[in-house]
């Protein structure tokens, strides 16, 4: 039952087994970063100190008061099993262990990794991990790993790489991106995929799921849950192993097998499983689902600057979108109000010197237009002084709201280009529940997530 | 003559004809930027102004003391080609033509654009534009645009839109990255690609030259001039317009025809023109030529973290390199002194614990052996409290040093991800001439672009 992983995401009470003082041990970042918990009391295990971060230290999890439903492992290898027997005995219901050394080393790691199996079936705990990097749930302050939490956002990211899965989240830190929940999931030798996607698919703070898989254990129960998920969820999946020089790569990282990734590519489609070719399409493709799903695949593009509008066009239909045909009646009303110049054709191309208020009018007219099924808003850096793009973006989230308020649900997606001058109208598009993007091939593999992800939908 | 455009980039005496007091106006923006140039004085021209920021102006280019090289011309479209009289009259040698409203806007415009082209010829004078952003020198800090100045780099960018050109300016100035030169070509009424690619190859401050075309007037004289340019120096070209749909906004946006995107694409690479995909991969090849050229094709990657070198890998497979096969004596030399659990086969993972002299062993032997072409340094965020990347770049570039100074010319691709935790890392191995990247992509684009630049050199 997938809904005893909760514990993982909203325990509560916490034992850090192996908390510390030292700041070079990761038992350091772990309990520091757990302290931020708001949902239940955080306790430091450790036997060979009273204070922990001056808060005081238990010498087992066995002395810690209730409740206390996840533990986090953290200590060297030689205690996990004792630790994680002591979880037991304490009917903690989640066990992180972060700890290394176990099924990725070869076959003894891999003994000792069952042995951990059995303890915890024995007692009906869960575990994530061994070898990981840990869980966070970012709605509730959750930060059970050793890196700096990621920014709160609808997408869950589950990471087959805890190193890779930690460098995402500081690049989404950086890029203003966020997660609901991050998982790494380790040698995955409890916890898998299969169990996540299925949680996931019932928590109502995620919106879409993105993956990081290498190689699957079990590649049936995979891809039994995914069929059952991606219909109602989207799942969005980064393969890494795709060429055969990478498929040996993975062996040698989590030693599992990546296996051939046309095999996989094609059974992840009949799934149902979005396909992403990089870190970026991964996450742009998952963080496109706070809007409506489009009722079709034609794509209306605005835009101030020709460039952005050719390139956002080629990227679109390289991934089988294709541009709309504006009605007379569209063409005619931007016609009336925009530059001579301007082409009022799709792309529309307002040219630079389009102000908010042209914005307005452009993104109203375009979503009303029944030949319309998703809007691309694209700006680049208006180029005549005094115009700044926060003005496009304001102009943009008055007409949708007007049309959402109106009942005519489309999804609109922005691209704004320009590094830091369109940092601040990004943030407020963001704000305000548009995704945006500033590559064209970033907003145009979310514009295709949300048409394919219909499509699936559709044919339920 | 291609020598003759040097008058663009510096120039001995700038006028500024248009030049404004009043913010709202291009003419302000263009003067204020260019009142930073050291290489000759710059003037302001408007007829109905004592002075101008501060600074005497003139009515006329007339009245402008010698020297005066060249012209930028940001008065509205109806005095524009009395101010080109005016130019030749004084003997101007190079003029930005910024206004708009010219070609671009139907076959009236056409026709006053061959009226300058004209009166341009009988002066012996030379146009970049109209309708372009402007021209810059980063090294001589000449901005003759109305945009922020680009960082200074060693790449050469020449654009045929200039709001996206301009958008690529302000995404690299946050990304850190620089160019030489950045040429908004406009309406290409005179200079056009091939005249620049022609004085580019010259340029001993430019290592490599980005394209963004959308479509070519004389596509006999481009192919002819990038064939001999080329061979030279990397030509690297992103295309606009490669859809159908695509070519079709091409055609609305410069009026120019983008033609069938397998022609050009074709045509590009029997020139010798590398041909990128997105932004991103155009600026990742292009600033990868600060190395020397591999030998061949085989790559040793180096990383911290498993999950980033099976990234690289499949990256690297897609654009046909290879992983080398490292000797015998490189695996034992390895295995000395990395933990047992990391990996000595090409990706040689060091795994989490690495420390900046790991970093320094590892690449000094990666670039040792003879079955080693290029090395691309990746690095995670370091997972062990204490450690950051930084002492991994220092690490990495001792090594680079000593070997480089033993006569062993390999180069070197860094690939540090993880957002801002990264940072001084990535700017430190920048400052040492190291192209440093984000994403498995754009390393591994960077590295294609080095092999297949090698092979076109060895086959001249």
């Amino acid at each position: 039952m997938s809904s005893e992983l909760s514990a993982f995401f909203n325990p509560r009470g916490v034992a850090v087994i192996g908390a510390s003082d030292d700041p070079k041990k990761l038992g350091y970042e772990v309990f520091k970063n757990l302290r931020e918990y708001k949902g239940g009391e955080v306790y430091p295990v450790n036997p060979r100190r009273e204070y922990v971060q001056g808060v005081k230290a238990f010498k087992s999890v066995l002395e810690v008061p209730d409740p206390v439903d996840m533990a986090v492992i953290v200590v060297p290898k030689k205690f996990v099993k004792q630790a994680l027997v002591e979880c037991g005995e304490r009917r903690v219901k989640a066990v992180v262990i972060i700890t290394a050394g176990f099924s990725e080393t070869g076959p003894e790691g891999a003994r000792d990794e069952e042995e951990l199996v059995g303890i915890a079936r024995k007692y009906g705990m869960r575990i994530v991990g061994p070898n990981c990097v840990g869980v966070m749930n970012t709605r509730a302050n959750l930060n059970a790993t050793f890196i700096m939490p990621a920014k709160k956002g609808s997408v869950a990211f589950i990471s087959q790489s805890g190193a890779l899965g930690g460098a995402i989240i500081y690049k989404t830190i950086k890029e203003r991106v966020g997660f609901s929940k991050f998982v790494s999931v380790g040698n995955m030798a409890d916890v898998d995929f299969a169990d996540l996607m299925e949680y996931l698919a019932n928590d109502p703070e995620t919106t879409a799921i993105a993956l990081y898989v290498e190689g699957l254990k079990n590649g049936k129960r995979f891809m039994e849950a995914a069929r059952r998920v991606a219909k109602v969820k989207p799942v969005v999946a980064l393969k890494g192993g795709r060429s055969e020089a990478g498929s040996k790569a993975v062996a040698s990282h989590t030693g599992s097998l990546a296996g051939n990734f046309r095999v996989y590519e094609a059974a992840f489609k009949q799934a149902g499983i979005l396909v992403a070719d990089t870190i970026d399409e991964m996450i742009s493709m998952a963080r496109a689902f706070t809007q409506p799903l489009p009722k079709g695949n034609r794509v209306a593009i605005l835009t101030n600057a020709g460039g952005a509008g050719v390139l956002l066009t080629d990227q679109l239909e390289a991934r089988g979108l294709r541009l709309a045909k504006l009605s007379e009646e569209t063409k005619k009303h931007l016609r009336s109000f925009l530059p001579p110049i301007a082409s009022v054709r799709n792309p529309v191309d307002t040219t630079a010197g389009a102000r908010g208020n042209d914005y307005y009018e452009c993104v109203k007219t375009l979503l009303s237009d029944n030949n319309v099924d998703l809007l691309i808003v694209a700006c680049v850096v208006p180029t005549f002084a005094g115009i700044t793009p926060t003005e496009h973006a304001e102009g943009a989230l008055k007409a949708i709201k007007e049309l959402r308020e109106a009942g005519i649900e489309k999804p609109v997606i922005a691209m704004f280009m320009a590094g830091y001058v369109s940092e601040e109208s990004g943030k407020l598009l963001e704000e305000n529940g548009i995704p945006t993007y500033e590559r064209p091939e970033d907003a145009a593999a979310a514009a295709s997530a949300l048409s394919v992800f219909a499509r699936i939908r559709s044919v339920q």
